[in-house]
């Protein structure tokens, strides 16, 4: 028996909140949660599709605006999702108090979209819960120091969520999500896939960027910064899910815990290019202010001069080549590939075993799959490789490393 | 040629932003008056049909709940609607700031759902027009003590409107509708009716309250408080409508400004009742804790006995005769009559004219039309009737008091 009751973050995704008949089974769960004696603090993201409503009624003004006025519309849905969750649970005899960010003093910093947080009123949220009432946070949503609503991009709630967390020293923060936990791959990609019990934060950071559309980068990192137990579960199952712990916690270190990958890639190749870092610095500094996500970026020269190429999403290649071509068209030749995929290993046991990378090539090496372009880290390695032969790829590379469900 | 641009609060209702082609017509319409020396401060509704899908949602839950959720929950309408008004102003070169009540300091009393308006931050908005911005702000909710959300009722957005032009006495304050001006009757019961140019404030609060939907009743006593002069006017129309002024402004006092009614009516007699005011005091206590909506209340005797009678609308009636009973149903006959309907004339001239009243009754008896309860003020005289006689008694008071228009 507890005899003092744990205080638990539950954030809500889109689609556990989706409709009304969900909003009530969210309200069923967290009152047997209480019965059972936690203290639950909740988080929420809106409606599934709201957000996309929002986006579209912008959109059919000025689909280029960002800016305040966008933040606060967008801000709009989580402020509908945490009313009608606090009125199923008054419905439930329980008594909930929805916040939204000016409320709970949720404060960012001014980049709105993109806000970043840099602190939460934790006294208020203690004292609604010490006068008995749950809290019902509304994430993905700020306010800057002049009390302006921003957001903090997509997935932003489960930042929220976790920030919380950190800011009331919860006893552990749950995702609870539309799948049952992390898998060692996409299963509509590999059969053979498997959930992961347990994860390290670095593994779920690298995954999160490699493609993994499971938790949101910033909220992992923010957890890795304060040691916040992430449990990532169903909504609509009771079982448990994927745990993301600190390393020293976790019990042991496969040599590679996933396979992930990001199926719309392309590869922008420019020959010659002019040595030294000023034109490297011209040229990604041009991209980025186009807001061009570049990923892997290789360069090489022989006698015939400095070769440069880099990875991008696929959804970035027009946008790149405008830029490149209205730069440097005149000096340097584009070379365009399109239709190419990220295939990717991820794992904290890397660091103690030598000779992965070398296992990773021979496997693609085995199978007659060409490398575009590779880069590695202390816990991942990475290859752009055509699209063709992502399948054989995820699935040769998960029986390599012993992740294959039995 | 203006030397100094005049401050103009204008607020639009949830037809003027019912879909982002009317909220793109309003946004020109600004720009149109900002070309024109003018400086805006706008106060929007939510988009029609908003408010009412927000009330469904809730009501699918828990269709009684009413707190701070709720008032939460419908707050977000505006949101939405100011946000996107601003994102197109910005499309047209303005810059727009959107504001939410705790962003502007709307403060109000703790009654959700029925909240009253305390003070705004004049300084706040008078320092976004001196940086250039024309101010959007967000109608029908304010922020109680403890910075909660709370709403005005049906139709507070025309009170925010004048609360706004009183905080920073504005040189006007004009409501957009989806009429173009207060006509002398309701046009489909009287086919004569034509627009009235002026109106009194004590007028306008008369007919709130006499069942014109046109202005909300507390919207019209703040502006009398605080000589507010109201335009109100069209959307989609430049001319102008009905302007409601201090008395002392008008130009002349027709005898009878207007006719109007309330068609779904009830009256509810009892018989026989006790003596003395306890009874009564009793009665209607317990009526409006049931939140019935009581109006004309008359009282007779005679050697049988005591005798009470009273109108109120027909969808309270059930309501209001299962209070009666279960207080009173062993000592006291109820009696109760359907299908009533309550014509009015209103005009501050009959303050200086004797015989209005007698004119009235005049017209009903001439007409065959009998008259179950009435009730008379300096500026207004209504009787409670048939409802089939509605349209009669309608037309022959209009064309009695010289409305109809020639």
């Amino acid at each position: 028996m507890k005899t003092q009751s744990s205080i638990v973050v539950k954030k809500f995704g889109g689609t556990s909140v989706g409709s009304i008949a969900r909003i009530e089974n969210v309200a069923s769960r967290i009152k047997e949660d209480v019965e059972n004696g936690q203290s639950p603090v909740v988080v929420s993201s809106a409606m599934s599709g709201e957000t996309n409503r929002l986006i579209g009624l912008a959109g059919e003004i000025d689909s280029k605006y960002r800016g305040e006025a966008y933040d606060m519309l967008l801000a709009s849905g989580e402020q509908v999702s945490i009313s009608l969750l606090a009125i199923a649970l008054e419905k439930r005899g329980l008594k909930a108090e929805p916040l939204l960010a000016y409320q709970l003093g949720i404060k960012t910093d001014s980049i709105f979209s993109k806000a970043r947080i840099l602190s939460v009123d934790h006294e208020k949220i203690k004292q609604i819960i010490s006068e008995g009432k749950i809290p019902i946070v509304a994430g993905f949503q700020g306010i800057n120091q002049t009390s302006k609503i921003t957001t903090l991009g997509r997935g932003g709630s489960d930042t929220t969520a976790v920030a919380i967390a950190a800011a009331i020293k919860a006893d552990s923060c749950e995702i609870y999500t539309d799948v049952p936990a992390v898998f060692s791959a996409d299963p509509r990609l590999v059969k053979k896939a498997r959930e992961i019990p347990t994860l390290r934060y670095d593994e779920m950071m690298e995954m999160a960027s490699l493609g993994s559309k499971v938790l949101h980068f910033r909220c992992v990192e923010l957890a890795a910064k304060y040691k916040i137990k992430i449990h990532l579960r169903s909504t609509f199952e009771k079982r448990e899910g994927t745990f993301i712990v600190p390393e020293e916690e976790a019990m042991e270190n496969p040599v590679v815990s996933a396979v992930t990958h990001e199926a719309l890639t392309a590869v922008i190749k420019l020959f010659p290019v002019p040595k030294g870092s000023g034109f490297l610095a011209d040229l990604f500094g041009k991209l980025s202010e186009a807001s061009v996500v570049v990923d892997i970026i290789t360069q090489s020269h022989n006698e015939e001069g400095q070769r440069l190429a880099f990875s991008l999403p696929m959804s970035d290649l027009e946008l790149a080549r405008d830029v490149i071509s209205k730069a440097y068209g005149d000096k340097v030749s584009i070379t365009v590939m399109e239709d190419k995929a990220k295939i990717s290993i991820v794992g904290v046991g890397m660091r103690n075993y030598s000779g992965v990378a070398y296992r990773f090539f021979n496997v693609l090496s085995k199978n007659n799959i060409d490398i575009d372009l590779v880069t590695t880290s202390d816990i991942k390695v990475s290859a752009i490789i055509d699209k063709e032969s992502l399948s054989d790829a995820a699935n040769q590379l998960h029986t390599e490393f012993g992740l294959d469900a039995t």
